[in-house]
């Protein structure tokens, strides 16, 4: 695997049909979230389902996605074009340049290979920190991982809007206490919020992530999932979350590691 | 306890400082939504709290919140004589005349004991149906309290605007699967959702009920509590349901019983 990783990387086996993951520390890392996402999205996505992920990030999403589901064409936008680099590798390592396209490009102007209308599924785990939060560094490949720098919520429901097609779902993951503003936001676009399902870290605390799912033009109808519970009383997972991620261990099984040593 | 209830009506104890309630098989009957409701709002209610109930039918939420919490000032709107009565027979046999006031009044056009901008807190446990599902008799009494015939959600949250102080709260208990429609028409009134509490009746089923606070003119935040069950897998009441009522069983202790002896 030398020729997929660089300095600093580590290769990191998903635990489902051997897929592999490039992941720099100095960067974004995916979380618990776009694997939850991957798995509540997958419910709508088959082999032939058109498929695009926003701001995709490492990858994670569409290559979860392509290992739960099959599906044979996934696209992924990402606008930092050292993320798109390194996903892009994450994609060639597991072969999967047929399958799986990571586009550079900005939500608001996806350029010419994201078609309007044509999608069945739009998949986002968008930045969940509202701008000034604790915003040290703008231009950082983490703060805009983070922020709604270059990407809101109301950035997501409008490209949903606009690439879905009739019926065409929208799936994203956020912090609970957005809620509200998914919700308006969905409505206001008419991209009707059809199911929800709260995460809560302990069974008697409050949700700290919801994950949403929208139809375009859809009727208002809406379903709240049972609650997910991530850890027990004594701080192991859930079995619910191992059977999400399919894995005893979730993802800790690293393959290479190419940290440099400390200085 | 004769002068009281009238036939076909029994008198039931709720289990809390002896207070009583009359009901009628006939009408509306409160239910778990009512005594879930009480609960939810009596975080918010102190000795002095203006509080006022819509569509109170039995009187069961005035009646709760009193033995909850001692308000000393409990108002309750209700549009159909027959409850109105029978309510106010409700007060009296509990003495209670000086602290909760049935009033017979449209949640459009309250009355003058109904002040704007003078309420702390405003309840209500509205009708769940929209009006056209299975909807048989529009002007029976039993249709009136199920259906958005004379209160939708948009008149609660017009009502909770207009009387609520600034910063006073709004809790109303509704269907899970309304939930987009009642978010999206408190932030339309700026009636802010501010805390969300899910009811399941099994761990592993969906929401059928949801718990609702809003705050007039309040900042985003939405805080989703941990859910309620309501059954163990058993069906027995969970614990959480048994201290919410405060009785090992809820209130099926029937003092007096006028029910007519079957033809």
């Amino acid at each position: 695997m030398d020729n997929f990783i660089k300095e600093n990387e580590r290769l990191e086996d998903l635990g489902i049909k051997g897929l592999k993951i490039i992941q720099n520390p100095d960067y974004f890392c995916f979380g618990i979230d776009a694997v939850l996402l991957s798995w509540f999205a997958s419910s709508a996505v088959h082999r032939k389902t058109r498929v695009i992920d926003l701001g995709t990030g490492t990858g994670i999403i569409p290559l979860l996605l392509y290992g739960r589901t099959g599906a044979q064409k996934i696209q992924a936008l990402e606008i930092q074009e050292n993320m798109v680099e390194m996903a892009g590798r994450s994609v060639a390592c597991n072969g999967l340049e047929e399958k799986i396209e990571i586009i550079h490009g900005d939500i608001k102007n996806p350029g010419e290979q994201v078609r309007p209308t044509s999608y069945d599924v739009v998949v986002s785990n968008p930045p969940y920190m509202k701008v000034g939060h604790g915003l040290k560094n703008p231009m950082e490949t983490k703060a805009i991982a983070r922020h709604e720098i270059l990407c809101g919520i109301e950035d997501v429901v409008i490209f949903a809007k606009r690439m879905l097609k009739d019926r065409g779902k929208l799936f994203l993951i956020h912090r609970a206490d957005r809620l509200a503003d998914i919700m308006s936001v969905m409505r206001e676009h008419r991209v009707e919020p059809k199911r929800l399902q709260f995460i809560h870290p302990y069974l008697d605390k409050p949700a700290n992530l919801v994950l949403v799912e929208g139809m375009k033009a859809g009727k208002p109808y809406l379903i709240t999932e049972a609650p997910i519970v991530v850890y027990e009383k004594d701080g192991r997972y859930t079995q619910t979350i191992n059977d999400i991620y399919g894995t005893p261990e979730p993802y800790d099984r690293i393959i290479e590691n190419k940290t440099a040593p400390e200085q």
